[in-house]
């Protein structure tokens, strides 16, 4: 693909800091001169927000997973269409919270769907807009829960150890999709301090994008 | 596959006579004494309505063909889930004026996504639950816009003449794909009068499906 822009897509669990790495990776790069916008679905976008709103009304408890799974990738779609598109093509790096992966491992794992199955929808909903990397970032369960924990003051209770086991599958799955996509995902360590984390993710956008940024 | 009831799909252009054959057969089905549904899509299902509304909506310009294809397949499984297979799994026969079909025509080939990349979204929203028939009603495009007039007590205008060469692509669309599914549709020809139309579909159900009709 010959974009003028990039488009790079933050994937991981709970407490694996995904939002404050993409807040500080775009700061980082808007120092250094380069056009970025950040970005999560549904994103502001008239069509993508409505539709959200019919995937998170409370009274809808007869919707079906495939019906959701549908949802997500038509909302999707339209925030690719109306707000990752135009920026890349103006040559923007976007650095979006979640993306295609997300669906695969939460309805396509989770939800039991099935991966392939959901990879079918979202390669209808993205076309040929794949992003040009994706990072994930990788915790422990244990770890990033102990984290959301303590941010709001909490201990873990007898619910968090049972949420323990699903976060447990859902890291194995985003392991699974990032071996099967080398070229595209990589895998971050998410344990260490912020700082870290921070540093890692510049040096494998300096190396696999940017040659002139000066860090 | 094995279900108590029968999932009959028509399908067919304008001026095809589709909604007066459905009435027609559902009428005499339930005279025979069997339980009959007949349904269109989004059929009163919320979530389906809801999202029916999306996609009409006259502020929606800028939504995208593939937005539009996956939220109609959305409203699709919705409507598959809570009303048409619940009925079939009761034992009814289930009339539904368009199905996968019309996307396939319409969106696929209409709007220029392709067949086969709207039959894949399609398939993942109906799964297994596939019609055990599907009657297309073929007719010649200037015999039913000839008709549409008609009831409307108009003649054929320039625009009605511009939307024909419309209306043949539609029709080999429909007739690609009872080419490539044999088993599952049968062309009936819409063009006589209504009764031979119905005495044909009739005859269609009792070869295929209910050996004990009094037709």
């Amino acid at each position: 693909m010959n974009r003028k822009g990039i488009f790079i897509t933050l994937e991981g669990g709970d407490g694996s800091g995904k939002t404050t790495m993409i807040q500080r990776l775009a700061k980082f790069m808007e120092e250094e001169g380069y056009p970025v916008i950040t970005t999560r679905e549904p994103g502001g976008i008239e069509i993508s927000e409505k539709i959200r709103s019919i995937i998170l009304d409370p009274a809808h408890t007869s919707m079906d997973a495939r019906t959701e799974a549908l949802l997500y990738a038509a909302a999707r779609r339209q925030h690719l269409v109306e707000k990752v598109k135009p920026a890349i093509e103006q040559g923007a790096i976007v650095l979006c919270d979640r993306f295609v992966d997300s669906s695969l491992v939460y309805q396509g794992f989770a939800r039991g769907i099935g991966i392939e199955e959901v990879a079918s929808i979202n390669r209808f909903a993205v076309d040929d807009w794949e992003p040009d990397a994706t990072f994930y970032l990788d915790i422990e369960p244990e770890l990033g829960l102990a984290r959301i924990n303590a941010s709001r003051g909490a201990e873990m209770d007898r619910l968090d150890m049972e949420s323990i086991s699903f976060h447990h599958k859902v890291r194995e799955a985003y392991l699974e999709l990032a071996r099967k996509f080398p070229e595209r995902i990589t895998i971050v360590d998410a344990s260490p301090a912020p700082e870290q984390v921070e540093q890692v993710l510049r040096d494998l956008l300096k190396k696999r994008f940017v040659q002139n940024f000066s860090i």
